[in-house]
């Protein structure tokens, strides 16, 4: 190996349809495996690439983050093309820049923003079939965000962490946003915090649009929020959920 | 066959991408031979379908509309769930009626409406690949406004209809809508008209794009839509171009 290693840093644009997720595994294509082949095919390099949200299976992201260290000379432009030359159309690198050693794509991120799209009518529609989860009954867009107004702030969160919550890690995080949209049929939901659990996000989703469509009511949302093991909720699909941003304090990072 | 038939009409959707165009044809997959084919799995008739635009390969609709006869007793919201069913995931039966036996789908529609999608930024997006026109130079959506506005009202469009352009049919059509308007890096453009010749509308847009990069000036757009046939302009893509809505005087038409 070299002994002088840059590290680069990547924002990534994914169609997560064709994918068992983001991370490496045995059985499927992942999006961690499509990105180091590329790699190897540009440098020749056989490496690990590290990102900031281990996306699930089906899931999209517009602005994942991921790094690596290499031997190669090729600038942070040269990078980004050739990379997305060597990348399956459904995988775009659409940032490269090279950054501190230091630089950690997970620990060192202040925040994550996700988008979760909803189709609120009674036909599928084949052009976002594998973009927005459809609802066929009505949405009521304003209780949903009574409900989701509720979760602002620092709490814990793991009763939307399921029975793959690690009892080791704190479920305390801080929800900064979490925001209903509609804009005809397509009912768009905003939420960003510093730290997600596992299928936190798809969880609160869940028990959004049961408030939503009338199957639970307010309270019963906030038996769930406070810990009531009962009412543990619904997984919504993975299809209608994109990772869109990660927040660093600088971006790019600073160079020292 | 049976002697007492029903015309029915369908609002279909469909996902272009994996289609030769919506008309039956000999080499690969069309639109047309999947109705066809999910018409005889529910009935058992073997039918030809009438659509009222013909969209090209790749073409998109959210709108299009189709009739046929059938001598099956099914009502229409038979027809609809079962032909979603029998159908591939990337075309979707909307709505179904009965319609009256002389209901033309194509001579009674009174207006057209398409939309056209471009990404407008330098890299490529995996989300977006099949359903947006991207395009990396900045768009001036004013000037293309400007040149767009130039169009409306009655007109000769055969300019707009290329070497395709069916001599004996007239040129002359009305446009009451040609509006771009910009959300982020996504650019829509409207258009709508009483009827469209053949790749009119992918013309129109590529020399309306051509407008927007500044690669020609509206003196030369000027030149192309009053009939210089020394500034023949591009054909936009097609997998940026949706048919949303086929207008008719009444919908649906009343049974008499």
């Amino acid at each position: 190996m070299a002994t002088h290693l840059t590290k680069l840093a990547l924002i990534v644009e994914y169609d997560g349809t064709a994918y068992r997720g983001f991370q490496a595994q045995a059985n499927g294509p992942t999006v961690q495996c499509e990105l180091e082949r590329a790699i190897h095919a540009l440098t020749g390099e056989t490496l690990r690439v590290t990102c900031a949200s281990r996306t699930d299976a089906g899931v999209h992201a517009t602005g994942q983050v991921v790094s690596f260290r290499t031997g190669s000379n090729h600038g942070p432009g040269t990078f980004r093309r050739a990379l997305s030359h060597h990348l399956p159309e459904d995988i775009v690198v659409r940032e490269a820049h090279i950054v501190p050693s230091g630089f950690h794509v997970q620990r060192d991120a202040t925040g994550r923003e996700y988008q979760y799209l909803v189709l609120n009518r009674e036909t599928p529609s084949p052009l976002l079939r594998n973009r927005a989860h459809r609802i066929a009954r009505p949405l009521d867009v304003e209780r949903m965000n009574g409900a989701a107004a509720t979760l602002l702030g620092e709490r814990d969160f793991t009763p939307f962490a399921g029975a793959w919550a690690p009892s080791e890690r704190s479920g305390v995080k801080t929800l900064t946003r979490a925001k209903w949209s509609r804009e005809g049929d397509l009912v768009r939901f905003e939420i960003a915090g510093n730290a997600f659990l596992y299928q936190q996000v798809r969880r609160i989703v869940g028990a959004l649009l049961e408030v939503g469509t009338g199957k639970s009511r307010l309270k019963g949302f906030s038996a769930l929020a406070n810990g009531d093991k009962r009412s543990a909720g619904p997984v919504a699909p993975p299809h209608g959920l994109y990772l869109t941003k990660v927040a660093y304090n600088e971006w790019p990072p600073r160079l020292d």
